[in-house]
């Protein structure tokens, strides 16, 4: 064809990832925060909390207004609702981007999110679009957040009844686990997160998963060093994976880490986010637990031993939101396949067990084997 | 400090940036959309077309179905209204992310929008955030965004009375420039986008300074040749910035390109957006270029070829609105200067001349200079 000009090249962009775990990150002989915040002229702090975190911290508001003096610079503390139902419309967004907008916070000033993963979602979100992307700094409260979806480098919100329909990959200059913010957590959210570690465990890593077995007591009474312990291994398997695993932006078809994750967000939607993420990510390892023994990917006693585990560490497996219909009759669950594939786009790219640390991945699934499995979960408890 | 525990690495996201010129992109000998467009299976495309362009081009709609058909991808046409003023709401976002949502567009489906600058802003935004990034192919259809804001990778909307508060960097797969559109641009927005052409020139390539004086008479009479020569050159400077500037996300504290571009965004804020981006443009490449006169950067001389330049080109080179003043007698055009600064942070850093293709920046702007500048600029009409 004639008079075709084309003018093309490769640029990169480089990330440095960092994940640190501490205590008492707002103390004023820890380091940490103090090293990451640059002394810029002008840069500002705007710090959104999650106000479970601060309802349960009396003396968190003092101590991070103390700790900013300290280190001079300008900060403002805003506390929000947290919970998956912040992220059901825009209007926590809008108000975080008008306290960024509010207190002057430029692409060379800090927005530090505290809280569990939908205040981090939100706060990332903002983060990520505010003046097309400020300096921001996770530090996550929840088990969940702490050893999955605050150390990776998403973020999201969801629309038109879809989980994390808008969002960005928007990598956090420092995300900071401090082990103190989990003293505070319900029961439920000291669990909820432990399902993540089980999930890692079982598509990479066998060893830890033998962890997770030899600790099931301490971990069932949330013992301090065991939850540690466990919580610096899972958060090392997602680093790995971002920085290491050659697809940090997701551009290809499959989502080898969101093994059981495909009925575990529907479960929520179903459940009206009263399951938590965490629990239903339980319930959907044991799903496709299942699947995988079902299809014969693994032994039927494979599958017995990682169920009774999930048990072990106090999670509910079944859930009766699993089996709800809609007016045709078909399992509502069965629509997560299509959404986790629409997601990405594509084939269909569903993680399933091969073993214990063992992941494979299929781009079909057969229907009447996850209804199979759906009976055998309800009839395991 | 005890019990520190650091996860750290790098990892790095590899772009390819592409920029086609051609005419009749929709025509079925034209393989450049074919070429791109990869079969994945389930991939489909979304076209987002600016109104106006569709008004002006009566067989546009039915050209693009045909070049679907032909290329076996399910697509579906949606016009939107164009122009600034799109911008300064969520409503479009809103409605280009429902379609995306409505029509299935995945990560491994395109998004193309065809139209000027505000159009490209919104798709590209609503690409950037839909299931955290889609695939997205830009048709800048004005001069302006042939030759500047649709090369780039940036997107933008205007929030808390602020232009392009929320936006990303987000470059798309491919950029599609066809000269055909021009032809039935109006007059302004036919001349708007040469004010960027005579902007990049002076800071960075006075050969094509040179070229647009020769051109004059041509370029004023918007003669194809000339002005796709001129949008060549402008368009492969703004690549050669990003891929080769060694900063294509701005994370430092200069927008080197962005000479003349304090004023202008303030302008046409005061003027609602009445006045275009490229003759507000033009107005403060006068400015600045005035300014940079009276600084003793360049010479009154220098300062008058290039302002006879523009108005060679046909810019009107002063509105009122630089001039009007708030409740404390203070000019409203000035408080652009802090909002330049706030949207990258860190210290003021202004572009300036130090002759016809070459620019310097500085951290300091003196405003009694400023208002000798206005003055100066005033009384040149």
């Amino acid at each position: 064809m004639k008079n075709v000009h084309r003018i093309e090249d490769y640029f990169t962009i480089k990330y440095r990832h960092k994940i640190f775990f501490t205590e008492n990150v707002f103390s004023q002989e820890n380091y940490i925060l103090k090293n990451i915040l640059e002394k810029d002229a002008n840069s500002k702090a705007l710090i959104v909390i999650d106000n479970g975190v601060v309802e349960n911290n009396n003396t968190l508001l003092s101590s991070i207004a103390e700790y900013f003096n300290s280190v001079s610079i300008v900060s403002k503390c805003v506390t929000i609702t947290g919970g998956e139902a912040i992220k059901n419309n825009l209007d926590k967004l809008i108000k975080v981007l008008s306290l960024i907008d509010k207190n002057h916070i430029d692409r060379h000033s800090y927005l530090i999110g505290i809280g569990g993963g939908a205040v981090l979602d939100i706060t990332g979100f903002a983060a990520a679009i505010a003046h097309r992307g400020i300096r921001y700094i996770r530090i996550p409260t929840t088990t969940l957040a702490q050893c999955d979806s605050g150390v990776g480098i998403k973020n999201g919100l969801n629309l038109f009844g879809k989980k994390n329909f808008i969002g960005t990959f928007y990598p956090p200059i420092a995300v900071i686990n401090d082990f103190n913010f989990l003293n505070s957590l319900s029961q439920r959210d000291k669990r909820s997160g432990l399902a993540e570690v089980v999930k890692i465990a079982l598509i990479k890593n066998k060893k830890l998963f033998e962890e997770v077995q030899l600790l099931s007591d301490r971990l069932n009474s949330f013992e301090p060093s065991a939850m540690k312990s466990v919580i610096i291994k899972c958060a090392q398997l997602h680093f790995d994976h971002i920085v290491n695993g050659g697809d940090p932006f997701e551009t290809g078809n499959s989502k080898p880490l969101d093994f059981g994750h495909w009925s575990a967000h529907k479960l929520e939607q179903i459940s009206k986010f009263k399951i938590k993420h965490g629990e239903a990510v339980a319930a959907g390892i044991a799903i496709d637990t299942l699947y995988s023994a079902n299809i014969g990917f693994i032994k039927p006693t494979t599958a017995k031993t990682i169920i009774d585990q999930l048990i072990k560490l106090g999670f509910q497996i079944y859930y009766p939101e699993i089996e709800i219909k809609d007016s045709n009759g078909k399992l509502i669950i069965l629509e997560g396949l299509d959404e986790f594939r629409e997601h990405l786009g594509g084939n269909l790219s569903i993680t399933l067990l091969k073993g214990i640390g063992k992941s494979i991945q299929v781009n079909n699934i057969q229907l009447d084997l996850v209804e199979k499995s759906l009976n055998q979960l309800r009839n395991y408890c």
